[in-house]
């Protein structure tokens, strides 16, 4: 038994894709979030740079006195992890394990599609992740840089030209494979979900990263007795590197909740 | 006579744009660059944010002895300016009178419009500046915040279904007010010129606020006599907070020069 919080971080507003599921898993939990607003975006910048952010952004909930790491960000699970997960002295959890493996679990004809941010697909985590887990699996990645202002700026819907044409392009190296199960490896996708889906075409399987990693670590800190016995429900705790006020209002749109007040303001780096 | 450099900063490649002007015209001097690439893009963020960013960026320009700073971020320039203006000791530039005073000559029928960040639009600063040049002109703005992200991106066709959906989605408050003279209150526009245009349809005058900007900053320092009398080229270094090669690489869409060799990246904050 542990009552110690949940860190969990991502470069902004993305991995309360995962803080939602997990919440839902884990009401009892206490949950600390790092959202990175002040340098949002993490997945067009350079490997070095997103290291020396995500060394930062961890520090940060280690200061909370946290009993377990998701780093809810794919650009730094894929990118970075490797290099600083060595230097934290509690269990962390990437965003890039825990879908691979559903995804293999899923796929009926052996061919996944993954897409991300640049970073991510450059890194070619997913494909290596995927290739452990089953070597006869083939993946078809393909970046889609946009994705995540059309997300931050609320233009996602399956009935907006500009999305499913930027959709469509990005897209088309999947469609092309024949890929019958796609992971969303960046957190902020599933608010693009209607719109993907309705350019996949029927017959696809969506795997949503932060969602299937959140499941995962719930299990293994219940197999492995780190979960709380508190009766009442969990604290939350929100920490941003720009306005509060505004993060606040736009988490809504990721969380289905008000959070406005637990919100506060940090400087890092 | 001066010889010292012409320092110039910006949230990250837009700012190229009035580096371009002011070379053509100034081939003799010296300039250093800033774009702040690690921690682009400025124009959603907050106003304390961006006043922390602009602070650290002037004083690095500082530090190389220059002679006068422009200010190449509209987004700076309309929400930060009045704050780190008065601790900078040399002449600084923005880029929001420039472009206004030239909006205000051009118009014929004394309606202006007005694009730019959401934070460019939010601060009212164009329309402060054109009201202070002739208080009868009329101003409509239209934040455009996925503009940036598209440049970014290489996205900027005219022949682009997403762009000039976005584009007209983004200007139709500008198209209804009438206005027959636009300022890109934003250095990252002038690369979606073509489908602004397109949008905007015929008779509409685009006002390009960087190299208006750059303009004046030649003519105010051959009138105050801080010109260098050097007789070669001047030299031109570039300074980023992310990869050197990432930024180089970009630089030669804005440019339309190959400036690899000449950018070093460095930390702030």
């Amino acid at each position: 038994m542990n009552s110690s919080p949940i860190g969990v971080f991502d470069s902004g507003l993305g991995g309360l894709t995962a803080v939602k599921r997990l919440a839902q898993l884990l009401p009892h939990e206490e949950i600390v979030y790092l959202g990175d607003t002040g340098r949002v975006p993490y997945g067009s910048r350079s490997r070095e740079t997103i290291i020396k952010y995500a060394r930062e952004d961890a520090r940060f909930l280690l200061s909370h006195s946290i009993k377990a790491m998701i780093v809810a960000c794919n650009t730094v699970s894929s990118s970075a992890l490797d290099v600083i997960a060595p230097e934290i002295a509690v269990p962390v959890f990437g965003v890039v394990e825990p879908p691979s493996a559903r995804a293999a679990a899923l796929t009926k004809n052996g061919k996944i599609g993954v897409i991300g941010t640049a970073a991510t697909v450059r890194s070619g985590a997913y494909a290596a992740a995927i290739a452990r887990i089953d070597a006869k699996l083939t993946v078809t990645s393909a970046a889609c840089p946009l994705f995540v202002p059309l997300v931050e700026n609320g233009r996602v819907s399956a009935d907006d030209i500009a999305v499913t044409t930027i959709a469509r392009d990005y897209l088309q190296p999947v469609i092309d494979s024949g890929a019958d199960t796609v992971i969303l490896g960046c957190t902020h996708y599933p608010l693009l979900a209607g719109a993907i889906a309705l350019v996949l075409g029927e017959g696809v399987t969506l795997v949503d990263s932060g969602a299937v990693t959140a499941e995962f670590v719930a299990e293994r800190l219940r197999s492995a007795d780190l979960l709380t016995d508190r009766a009442k429900p969990g604290r939350r705790r929100y920490f941003v590197t720009d306005s509060a006020e505004d993060f606040a209002a736009q988490a809504s749109r990721f969380l289905e909740a008000d959070i406005s007040g637990t919100v506060e303001q940090i400087t890092l780096g």
